[in-house]
């Protein structure tokens, strides 16, 4: 089986995660730079490149937003519950997303993108109610999916606790908390929880955090967007670390 | 002349924002618990509320996601160079955003969202080369638009040369800067630029700029997006003014 992706950014992920893996890369017929870029970058990896007409193109995507690139890359490997696990244990100080319910594509893979980005690349989703993995979402993500550690849980509460057994801070962020982020100690391995933008995270994830913590706010609107506050989150968790390298 | 909005948070705040300046609400005819909240918001301020059916809403839209709620709401206020001087002289140590060249209305209004959220609603976009007021952009501010000071300058460069005369650190956000945002010194007035996604701040705006300064990041990708790397330098910025209160 092979995953079709789209875009010039999620293609060139593809290349640049899995190289000769991907199938073949399709673009179009025409001499935009950034499609020569990724011309070049293909060829080097060994993987076939063909020009193709904009019609094609379309035809291959089904009339998604492919900007003249096209690939078919590998199925994206999802983890388990015991795979996560696996991959943490030889990892020092993790920070693991949690996104529990968040449905939207656009947000979903703009969150993905500032995991990458922020170095907590392992990001766990409950079987029910997520954000599926179609186009939309590596297109979302600029490619970024490419290079997570995901995970598709069966239950959340329980890996939860699990975690928090095996040391991990696991903290909710949630805008009714009285608590400020930046006050918590976010050093050690960490799992940070995302609600969904309109209800929050489920009760029994609520339930199992072991803190709560709010983004503070201090405008007409105090409500952030589920990617925003989930790249806030992280940047406070990379801060903290940061700032305790320099003292 | 009035402006059309929709969208149930963006209905919503342009109640919250202008009140009896809203022309009429248009709900969809449901029980939807949202809408009931909308017709009692909206009557409580003396704004007319009719029912709808959806044939009769998509035409309203030309076919926009409306959710269900429409709005005449009031033109919005766009201020010129002059305009922003002179609300900006009795702020104490105000955040001024400048986005130079976010095309995006996705990105446009999400980055408007968190500038209102974080405490920094001056809003500040040259003339040329910028997302459009739309429907779309509202509804991607999640309606935070309504409560923005929003700036249309002729020319960036003068404008920034002036507020630096006034005293504010003006700060461009750089990917391939050597310094990080938090090294820097946010307390007093600040200007914060941020450029296109692609290209970045343009040469002139670039060279009036006080200090750069890039994000840290750490992972196998080396950009965010627009609007959440916007969000991730207010917060910094709304950071460390509260840690500087409670030391």
């Amino acid at each position: 089986m092979s995953r079709l992706v789209y875009g010039v950014q999620p293609v060139r992920e593809v290349l640049r995660a899995h190289g000769a893996a991907a199938r073949g890369v399709w673009l179009l017929d025409s001499d935009s730079p950034k499609l020569f870029g990724l011309e070049r970058l293909a060829k080097g990896m060994g993987v076939p490149v063909e020009r193709a007409p904009r019609g094609e193109l379309d035809r291959r995507t089904k009339g998604g937003m492919h900007q003249g690139a096209v690939t078919l890359a590998p199925e994206l490997v999802v983890l388990d519950e015991a795979g996560l696990l696996e991959r943490l244990s030889d990892q020092p100080d993790p920070v693991v997303l949690v996104l529990d319910g968040v449905m939207d594509p656009q947000n979903f893979g703009a969150a993905v993108r500032s995991a990458v980005a922020l170095g907590a690349p392992y990001v766990v989703w409950p079987e029910h109610g997520s954000a599926p993995l179609t186009p939309a979402t590596f297109r979302a993500s600029a490619g970024a999916i490419e290079h997570a550690t995901l995970v598709r849980a069966r239950s959340l509460p329980p890996l939860l606790e699990e975690l928090k057994t095996m040391g991990f801070h696991v903290v909710l962020l949630e805008a009714s908390s009285e608590d400020a982020l930046e006050k918590l100690d976010l050093m050690g391995p960490v799992a940070m929880i995302i609600g969904a933008e309109d209800r929050g995270a489920k009760p029994a994830v609520r339930k199992a955090a072991s803190s709560r913590a709010r983004l503070p706010m201090s405008g007409a609107i105090d409500s952030l967007n589920a990617s925003v506050a989930t790249a806030l989150a992280l940047y406070e968790i990379s801060r903290q670390r940061r700032s305790s390298k320099t003292q």
